[in-house]
């Protein structure tokens, strides 16, 4: 398959290979998420958006595993290079116990380890100052990690802050913070002390213009609530704030930058550490290396993973405990095969500039997204190529969905009625304007099948 | 390297190499546990228990990185089906989002999916009626889900139990379970409502021999607790009760029979279900499937992970959630490659009768260790292949490790004063006697240099 | 002394008897609040807001004991009829253990009991339909008893929701839901789970014309987080909201009918019981038996105390739980004198009419303090004889309660810059005169004394 | 009537007019404990132990209303000084913002304050080194302040340890370190970090005899969980220890000397302050002032209320927190006549010696029980005039209690099995004889009754 020539190619889905392979799947798997009858054959063709299902259909996929492929499948900027290492055995280590290297020296590694790995973290993070780096499974286990190290930096903390309609993982310390969906947290128990205030999502708004209730008018919730004079909080006891700088599963709301001028204006005045949660927006999916990076905004700890293979908490050496072990992982010190996977995928944002492809590419997409849109599009947004579409209803959503998917186009929805789009960092305009082109006539379709 | 042939070749450690490895991890690395300065080489030969350092040394591996390499390094009977299998990218994939398959269908399938994975679960699970699996990353992530399920399954639950000397993970909610060192926990928040009670380790042991407080003249503290006259816990409002079957950090601790049998009768008399944390215990180690084929107990989840390569809940599928995204992860429903080695794993187990091989060297290095066991060593025990030395002190156990080190063997440390070993389960008879030989040596030597 | 006649007479205070007892009382007492040293003395003359201290100094008491002394000082409409009653042993009481009575039958009583106290109170509560009280020792235990029979009811709850400003006690329960300093909370252990929401003190605002966060573009942040499109919290979840009708500690703010209307439609849609909290607001003190009565909600429990002489939680029989010993208090079934003082109380309202009285008085009050207010008075407003002068700064504040003492005027601090007013609900048109005119003195004192 | 030749005499309970106000009273009160249907007639003649109920009947009472009246009724050692005091108005005062006295000099008060109380309570208190005293309502808000202040004074507490059988309170905060029956605590939400040892209930036993499960064969469940080797909590996030020197509701159990040692050696080691619960133990009732005081201990904070008639906080100055306001309660700085009888109780104690008394008296009680306990009484036991009797089922147990009520005699049931009687501080040796020999008379009638 050759991604400049590949077109999507796809009958309904499921074909009949997919429906054996769900229905096997189904008589042991619980019950979770699964937005798309679509099985990627692993063993086919596929090559950057363009991806080959069990039945031989051809989709364009837009998500990226939700950021997980950043460059899509078998990108040969990563692939490339993976494939001069042969696989071995184990892959997951007991990287906190013990370490592993690539021949004798790293500066002359024949292959990148995790040590390089936490080396080229700390090397797209120095804006913030941050040198240290502490590797794990998964986005929820970086943010639990975020957690820990700023509860341990003020071991009086018992209040933490984060924001209406957040997502920060799937373990109980995660969700514990997080506030966008009932049926990620039904009775399940929590931890307490979690304060929530509203994210401004009037991404062009001011303080003024804003009705979300986050600004007041003498400051903002945060503020208000921390400030000596009327607050009722004590700083000293607040170990962060937690916020996504573009919220993911909440709907891809873009807030405002006078919004994080705020949030991060109040955690500097009161010490308070600020932790970014990247693991969607971050590595470059917006057009910078981190979302944070687009406003006034001085991180203290980032958590990141997905696009990077790993779970990652980037800080200060400071503000990490130095005692040993107070932090570990059987697993998180980095998987072989993962660590050089997040290794070559930083490498290959920088070597293929694509910041800038990730920038204009979104650009691209955008005006073709508006340019065409139907009056039930309530809403077309991005930075970089995290971009999303949202529909006067949940029902239009759902149906553009579905009419992308039989046109061959993979789409995921988040949020109550949008449309997230992920396409490969390295999209090219033919790419781009074959998968907005199926988007559009998506929409069109779901304008005529779904009344208001 | 053979490892029929191999022997152990080292120097001290770490080499000039090696240190130059470990000084450019710690540039950037958050600390954390690194029990040994030894730099596995993942371009160099590895077999089974035998593993090359960065500076040419070999090492006779005994700690099978904690479980997390059951085999060993680059085992054929993994690594010989692993290499038919192309690297692709990405492996760590949105599999709760999305299915991957590998052609056509299922049962004729070129290579074992997470489908296969979680078919393979249930099947060595079926004693205790278990037919639902959902996967996760880490250890950590299965007992997360174990918590989750079980509160889900009993809305109004606000209590759980666990057990003195318990290590669970390292997240928030896993970390308020575990009570085996206060640095894992120090400082951070944990959630409401958990109970302790004493962890039996009088491993023959009766209720009447045992003076460790878990039997009370009149029952168990489990059971004291929760009975209608005289308790102070309504069991219905009891989430789980959480035990490993063989305590791992806590320092190899294996409970007598009675233990196992009054925490499994309680938790049956009042329908609690019980979880039991198989994530070192299990897959094999200990020369059953899991630690909890031991016992009489009718265990109602299983959380697995290390061995398996992946993190495992296991249960009945109507514990599990029916709803749709309750349970989710990104990353969680199966990297590509490693469900692939945990099914390999899991047949290797199979094929070759590693049940039985754990079981037989484990009685051999019981053997060899307790006949020339000096007046320092306090206890050998074991279970398969989950042995544990004990000592009279914890320098002396520092020591033994460390001289064994210097004689090329690789041992772990856990609990106060215990040495933990895990060779590979397919460990020949040579590779013990070699391996028990320095360990013997080791005791030997550290017998005249530390006073008791 | 007679209240008809009384006018303040006092120096400076502490006079030399009252440094005597103020420093007797601190060798040993816990350091406190203590606003004022001001030692009243039990064994002089007293009348109404009319007050001797240890000094002879006469005062005119505009705090009434924060509510605790509705009628002030020895009020003859509760002291004639409590003189009749000889002093007994013992007056607190195992009241949930035994019953007391006065005589052959209740209907005839000689004195009124504890249940007759239960009667009154559903008496002037049965406009919400309630008809079952717990009695307790104070408003903590009102508001503790009003949280607990709200999670009995709804036993998978693990959430509730208070307002930013609230005070609800010093318990550890009732403070995790208390919003107002963090001097009351610092460092204290709280119950996990409580949602905190703007508190809308606009008093005649509108949805629109607020900034106070409360109102957003499309509804409120309580209705927001409630509602299944796009809210995070299941309504089944949520044991109770509770809400002061006024804010006490929190500084004598005024919610707007708006705020009120829409606390309680959402309370009623998602069947959320709303606890008011009518410990310093209640019992007539707004010239309404219950402050709610100025609203349109419709309270599902009401917390009361300080007027009432003893804790009070009245709700629904449906609320409570029916199961014996659920509840319980040693001293909390009602202290014998205290009850009938609680008694005696409600009829001196009604026989008196003094809900008309605290209404007329408090327009006098309103208009007098109004009139003649000075720039630096920001906001005087209040309900009946709950009254409150806000001014441009703290010091501003303390300087004009310093005033109004040295002319002999009780009065409080609440909130940042206010001035609370409490007259006893029997003031006559002389004392509100008297004490107004006191107290414009002393803000036009604190206006030479006190630049901006 | 005359407490030197009072005799019960009583019909069946209810009679015609208990009945009357028992259906009164439940008209509009919420469900409770309510042990008796004996209405007490607070118009009719009592003295001492002895009390007459609505429809005359003279009942012997050796409740004490569960200490609440420790000296019986109308006790002339305390009514007769109380009634030289006038009935005023308020009564429950704003005690800890306003200060009172009775008269010019506290050292020549007509009436004693509450600062007198608090005085009184210190000297009791000195064998402790405590100096300070914090007033509040009821036992539970004692226990409330002694939390609040352990963990003000170690701000990075998150743990606290209680024990089974153990009651303290019925807020949210007292429940979470309750642990004696769960209808006091189901389904309400609790702090966390409280964790829970045994309470070694076998008093004349030691570390070996006992079989409870607090001793272990290496120290103590306590002991253990602190030790920094193979202990799991870190003894500086302990805010308190908090145990009753003899539990109360629990089924009054004695602790064995040696736990109390292990106890307060184990706080004393790790310096965890100890908080002893003395509301049901204190003021005199074992014979010594404070339980605590038989045995080798040295507690931090003394919770008291009940015989004290207000809730006390007892402490060192060290202890409490110095800042104005971090500890409060509208009616908490002692209500005016409750401290007058707090202090006329301490002083009867002293001018009448009733330790001593208490300590014979008890002596008699437990010699006349014992002497013809018939078999199925399975333990007599008592310090002072706390006293109880263990039969051998719940059934037999509540038999005896209305074969008691019969001949006239109130007592009261606890624990499982058992019978409390807590006579009057100063019973007389006629009193005690007529008082057990009802006891005896009722054990041998339900011996008769009851089959086992």
């Amino acid at each position: 398959m050759d991604r400049d020539t590949a077109e999507p190619d796809a009958g309904a889905l499921p074909g009949p290979n997919a429906q054996k392979w769900i229905d096997f799947h189904h008589e042991h798997a619980a019950p979770s998420e699964f937005s798309h009858e679509f099985v990627w054959d692993v063993t086919k063709e596929a090559d950057g958006p363009f991806v080959t299902d069990v039945d031989g259909n051809v989709l364009l996929d837009f998500t990226c595993h939700i950021g997980a492929a950043p460059l899509g499948y078998n990108n040969e900027k990563i692939l490339g290079k993976l494939r001069e290492f042969s696989l071995l055995e184990p892959m997951k280590i007991a990287g906190q116990d013990m370490y592993f290297g690539a021949g004798d020296d790293p500066a002359t590694a024949d292959f990148p380890a995790s040590s390089h790995l936490v080396q080229k973290l700390v090397d797209v993070s120095s804006q913030y100052g941050m040198d240290t780096v502490f590797l794990s499974n998964s986005g929820a286990e970086a943010v639990e990690n975020a957690m820990k190290i700023t509860h341990d930096r003020n071991p009086t903390a018992k209040y933490a802050y984060t924001f209406e309609g957040s997502f920060h993982g799937r373990t109980l310390g995660t969700l514990s913070v997080t506030r966008s969906n009932e049926v990620y947290t039904r009775h399940y128990p929590e931890i307490a002390g979690v304060r929530t205030v509203p994210f401004c999502d009037e991404r062009d708004g001011t303080a003024e213009s804003c009705d979300c209730g986050f600004f007041t008018g003498d400051g903002s919730q945060l503020r208000n609530a921390l400030q000596p004079e009327g607050g009722h909080v004590n700083p000293d006891e607040v170990a962060f704030v937690v916020v996504e700088p573009v919220q993911g599963v909440g709907g891809y709301r873009f807030p405002s930058t006078e919004f994080m001028a705020e949030v991060g204006d109040v955690c500097e005045t009161y010490d308070v550490p600020l932790v970014v949660d990247e693991i969607q927006s971050g590595v470059g999916r917006t057009g910078e290396m981190w979302a944070s990076d687009h406003y006034p905004i001085e991180p203290d700890v980032i958590a990141s993973a997905k696009a990077l293979r790993v779970g990652a908490t980037i800080s200060r050496s400071d503000v990490f405990p130095a005692e040993k072990n107070r932090l570990g992982s059987t697993f998180g010190g980095g998987d072989v095969l993962s660590s050089m996977q997040g290794v070559f995928t930083l490498e290959a944002i920088e070597e293929h500039d694509l910041l800038a492809n990730a920038t204009e590419r979104g650009q691209q997409a955008t005006e073709l997204l508006r340019d065409d849109a139907p009056p039930h599009v309530d809403d077309v947004r991005g930075k970089g190529l995290m971009l999303a579409v949202e529909f006067d209803t949940t029902q239009r959503r759902d149906a553009v969905v579905q009419e992308a998917l039989k046109r061959g186009l993979l789409t995921l929805g988040c949020g109550e009625k949008t449309i997230r789009l992920l396409p490969p960092l390295d999209s090219t305009e033919r790419e781009i304007e074959l998968g907005i082109g199926i988007m559009n006539e998506a929409i069109e379709a779901a304008g005529m099948t779904v009344s208001r």
